[in-house]
């Protein structure tokens, strides 16, 4: 919401005029300002590629291609002055360019339109916010793979419903989380290579009588080719539906992350610490760690969630080619771009600072007979029983563990041939959490091995 | 999103430390300190309560609350300046209090925690802003009902299908919104009502010890009572949950109305024109207006409901009580609750604005036999036909008018009793357009009589 | 989704005619014949008016009226053949009366049409389940009540950030939820009550030249009041939007004591042991058990949450009066009532089966120095310290303490004077974590008290 | 829903016991049914796989791989009889191969877990889904073209806020949605291609002792490849989510082109004719042709939306690894799947049998000076006027125009001259609606040159 509509405007409104209220609701200056680096480039593309076709002349373009310089860097300066009577950035810098450099100024509106310049200047701005985000991403994953690498054989429970199932590595752990990261920037980068066509030159929706060439400013620009149809150019946003469902398919995924973290945080669990800077702490409980920033990036799905359902609805059912409901397109897409990028720097800062309570882990993933599975598979694997009989004498065992107070491992190989004579004392090598998880050596599986060789493989690929 | 995470923050972000992006997500003195007057009068309440029961002096109380006046001065007169390591617009506001006033300033929050508070001011904020709203709604109604005033016996096409069905009356049109915004104000009322209970004195989560007098800072505040659970107070968000459902059910109606304008508008159409205050025109096109404010206003469901699925999103599973994730409640707020205080202030602009074409609404609705229900309800009221007769004949005599290239009324009786014996001259009374809209009296029907009477009875509810 | 649209119809679309496919996206007979009661009884009383206002005989409303109880017994054993050539509900039901009572049958369709049927219908089958919903939640609040009373002084850990900030009681825990139900229920009310208009008579738009009473029938059919506007009565989906958003936010409730529930499950909290019949297990890990139910109330929210904004963005921008996309209502709408009814029930059972582990609560509620804030505000109300130096106190202490190894209630006098002298034999009334809850009266404190004050005044409500 | 839960059930819920309600919310075979032929088919290539590895002696392999094959022809026969006690379809199947083939079917769990197996379901089901749809588009895309190439030269108004702007061609429109599916297929392309890996062989979670062969299978099954960790492959439902955003972009698509098709067939418009096959009429009103099909196309969008919404919000949050709230996963995308088929089967058949009315497009595009760009441009580009005074003389012209009651090309030479000297009797070359269009000849203009090169172009794509 631009800055106009504060409550002492609203709160009051019987005494503004109609025309009051429509400038709150009509100009965009309040938020497209954000894009007057884009738009620049756009107008500096442009003009260059009218000098070339011969539309406007060397001079003009050149005069227009120096001002625009001019412009950007009042604007980067600070010293710009945005008007809100000249509604949005593309008004805004073409009033001032005509300012700085006079008459030609007059010749860059030649063969473009509102419609097709916004529709670029969206599509570079996103660009550069999904090449960032795919970074963070990139980011994230290294630093989840210094835990992985830290921890490869450091075991902890594997939970199903929230309860302790089989023992896993922390590592193992840590690599999910890099793998769901590695499909979000692939599922990134697939929409940045469909987002990068150029609408420039599509003009208002018809295309134009000018003989310019859209190549050239596609090229320009790093577009890979002008969009082959100009009613489409202006009107499609399915670049920027695209880039919100993926930005929220990657807080999905932080949201796990951080649920598990807080989860992880608790006293009762004690499984990580936090630093301190990814904290708050209580004046009079020094113990208190509050994980903020965790429950921070567990919630910023909904806010990021909220902008893909709110553009959705925007889009719903509008005619072609432009309406100005797509003028609702820019604020959601800015807050999501901002969001994803500040909750992956978030999460790559807290991961890095975080510690694992490696004996708290341990602790845990040796509790509850979790190894109750690798006793039923050695007695099918090496006892050759069927799966059923297996589950059977396996739950007899556990619950003679469980009178005697003691875990599988602790009982004897009398005790346990008591329930099935073609026990062995090789039994003993699958329980015991670290045996457990070193013999789950399929591909993909939590076995110390197989998580290094994950490690390997994910940090050639991140170079 | 605080104006800290702008591009050039994150697009470098590596060079930031984890301290500059902790606090870049955690901070919230960017948008909270729009509660700043809400903070100020419940911390008001409490230091009387305070005074009163005994738990601080009088003379502090006294200067904690004259202090809280001079800092309020400064916030509304720009001149405070707000902190960002302060985090929050409490902790900004206590600050400057102690530097105000001193010591006294360390009793304020005694019996009380950030987590009442924050409560407290977002119900205050929000019961404001839904106040606001049931005005909104109540002067777009006004405005809706002089369109229906002036043309209660206007006659223009009922659509189903967008394809005309019958003939129904501007004014009867214009009070099925009037009936819409009734119920939204009922809802907002309702939701209004279930949010009017005070949180303050829940403190932390459990309540406190000091003797506090709940009842006195609740009707101070003018809430109907306390919250009866301290845990519910500071955990709760239903209230904000259903504003942004209110809000949004409200905007629905609002993107109807905003459909039918935009398509009325249509040179297909031409059934209104709108002013020049809420359109755009084209510098060569002079006929040509834009209805960017009816197309605005038919985004805005995007907007709100994104904020509120934002919103449930967020909340899901939340375990009790305070956690950090609820902090992303009051921008989806703000912003709804701007967003919805801007929108009816829009459509009732418009709706003043906006002048009917009554000759092309009555030749709209002439056409395409749309008294044919007309007439064949008249064979089954006065003719006595079974209702199938009745179709049968009504749809051999639109067949005949097709084929003379003429409409209904216009066929001689002579050929109208060719088709059944039994039609009379009476027929012709319900034919025609005006006859037909006359004829509707049932309760709530298109019938000018009708019109007239809803719209006395909605003028005097409305005052 | 109907029955027709299984995979092997369109994955082998191509085969199919034009037709087929129009009538599976078309018919709605597959959904709307859940309404086939309330179509009946809307159509009873209609036919009653009808032979009241002397529109039809009264031999001919007798016969419709018994032969529509002939096809609503058909229908309720089973022996109705519903045909999806005849599209919907209405279409079916008559037809078939047409084959039971003759002509008589055609004329029930006088003065009405289907576009005001469904709209009743569709009233009368959410009313039913809003008032079986209230029932629902009244259910599961005397099932919390049970666990509130049984438990008014068990002490457990009061969590903010899922980090124990101070004791609070079990019962007081419990009744949070009370609070919330409570709220959901007159949400509920409130919607159920703006929805209580009847929109039979506005047949297909305009209303009607027949002589109807709709008083009458709004009467017949428990309706408040005729609906006042014939467009709207059409029109108007609202009271569906406000059901989904009044059950998301309930179903909001419920998904943050799934997961309460869940987390509480955990073999790290055992706040909670869940019956067999509300949890899964594994058939080799017999201590395992898996909060299957509480998961699936987790996720619920979705579903519904799901359905409410499939709704809204269906109605946005829709123009009046009736428009075919206006279908979508039934699918959502019947989903989420059943969701919600199921989830009200499934919880009720759950938390009557739950057995609460009152050592192990309160253990954790001891741990973490949660009485530290009772014992800063001991020094602020007893011994008159300033807040800030309260604080300072009682850090010092936690330290000492922290090394000693030893929780604040076993500091000796001694110890504590040394930090302070002001402190007195007194203070050991306020540490200890029973004393501390005791300690907490205020109203809607976690004080047993108040706990049970507040459980008698329930138990009053809910009569 | 599955079919247990009914009104009737819900509605007097209290007699049914805990064991009732549990049933109903927690079996899942009244919805995953659907994915026999995907569970038979992974299992047995994992019975393949098993006897490869010598894990399953080859009989007991080839007696669970013909046993299936009867299971799976009793299930296509419709022989099968599904039982909610067995919860699932992974436990139906088992039991019924355990009936026909007796001891060997317990070997055939080896290794696996129903975790993994409801993952590789779901994954085959979906994947098949995703070939149809690419597969609707495509046909949809052709029946785009064949309407393009029929009418690359009509002329009909490009609108711009649903007014008149400047004309264009009917083959261009139609274009615009051939590139927006051309883009949608390339979206679920994408998500195929990251779908399309195995995660058969993670078991529980953890991986497994057995020396199994993932690549094995996930050849067999046609996976690229078998999924790198297993705990992530449990876990994840990404694939899910990017296949609701995709399907939810198209629907957006469809949606806007079903609201101009509703406007279209307007009786204000009249641009176009629906087949009686996809429209509904009445039977007295026999040119009333309602949009039935193009209005629920419209709607659908909200249906898939609402599953998206709903999926995301379930995902929110959970720990890893499998939790029973994604058990919600699979009606969500069983009914987004097949709305999406439903609608590109019913759009491609309407857009088959839709008649444009190439008289009244043409008279619309005439109208309003659409051509005053065209004038505004020549006088750039012929004349060397500045862009701004070319608006100036093109806004006295227009004027004239309006004065006299005639369009632009009524204008003779001397009035133009009137306004500006340097008009000569070439500008009239590029008024009139045909001369506007065809001058539009820049890359992806409206000229019926560029529409005909861009149709060769997509035919040649297409196949």
């Amino acid at each position: 919401m631009a800055e106009g509509t504060s409550n002492s405007m609203w709160g009051g409104r019987f005494a503004h005029s109609p025309d009051a209220i429509m400038e709150a609701i009509n100009a965009s200056i309040g938020f497209d300002r954000r894009m007057a680096a884009e738009d620049i480039a756009g107008s500096r593309a442009h003009a260059a590629m009218l000098a070339a076709t011969g539309i406007v002349s060397d001079s003009d373009a050149a005069a227009i291609r120096e001002g625009l310089l001019t412009v950007l860097s009042e604007i980067e300066g600070g010293e710009f002055r945005f008007s809100t009577a000249l509604e949005d950035i593309h008004m805004n810098v073409e009033s001032r360019l005509r300012e700085v450099i006079g008459a030609p100024a007059g010749r860059l509106h030649t063969a473009r339109s509102r419609n097709d310049q916004v529709a670029t200047d969206l599509r570079l701005w996103l660009r550069d916010r999904m090449d960032a985000s795919i970074d963070g991403m990139a980011a994230l994953q290294r630093a989840l793979l210094e835990q992985a690498e830290a921890g490869a054989d450091w075991v902890m429970p594997g939970f199903t419903h929230l309860q302790t199932a089989q023992p896993v590595t922390w590592g193992h752990h840590m690599l999910a989380y890099v793998e769901m990261l590695g499909r979000d920037a692939g599922r990134m980068r697939d929409a940045r290579a469909r987002l990068n066509e150029c609408p420039l030159g599509a003009a208002a929706l018809a295309g134009t009588s000018f003989p310019i060439d859209r190549e050239m400013t596609a090229r320009d620009l790093g577009f890979d080719r002008p969009m082959a149809n100009s009613l489409d150019a202006v009107s499609a946003r399915d670049f920027a539906l695209e880039f919100l469902a993926a930005a929220s398919i990657c807080a999905v995924h932080l949201s796990r992350l951080a649920e598990e973290i807080v989860i992880w945080s608790s006293a009762q669990f004690r499984f990580v610490a936090l630093s301190d800077r990814f904290s708050t702490g209580s004046s009079i409980m020094p113990q208190k760690k509050n994980p903020d920033a965790a429950e921070l990036l567990r919630a910023k799905i909904g806010r990021i969630l909220g902008s893909t359902v709110a553009l959705f609805t925007v889009m719903k059912g509008l005619p072609l080619a432009y309406s100005k409901d797509m003028q609702e397109d820019k604020e959601q897409i800015f807050d999501a771009a901002d969001t994803l990028l500040l909750c992956l720097a978030a999460m790559e800062g807290m991961v890095r600072d975080m510690t694992a309570n490696r004996p708290a882990l341990e602790a845990a993933a040796a509790a509850g007979f979790s190894t109750a599975t690798d006793l039923a598979d050695w007695l099918v694997r090496v006892a050759d029983l069927p799966f059923r009989d297996a589950h059977h004498v396996t739950g007899a065992l556990v619950a003679r563990a469980e009178a005697k107070g003691c875990d599988l491992p602790d009982l004897s190989l009398a005790e346990m041939q008591a329930e099935h004579p073609a026990i062995t004392e090789a039994v003993f090598e699958v329980l015991g959490v670290h045996n457990s998880v070193a013999s789950r050596t399929s591909f993909g599986g939590t076995a110390p091995a197989q998580v290094r060789t994950q490690i390997a493989a994910w940090q050639e690929r991140l170079g």
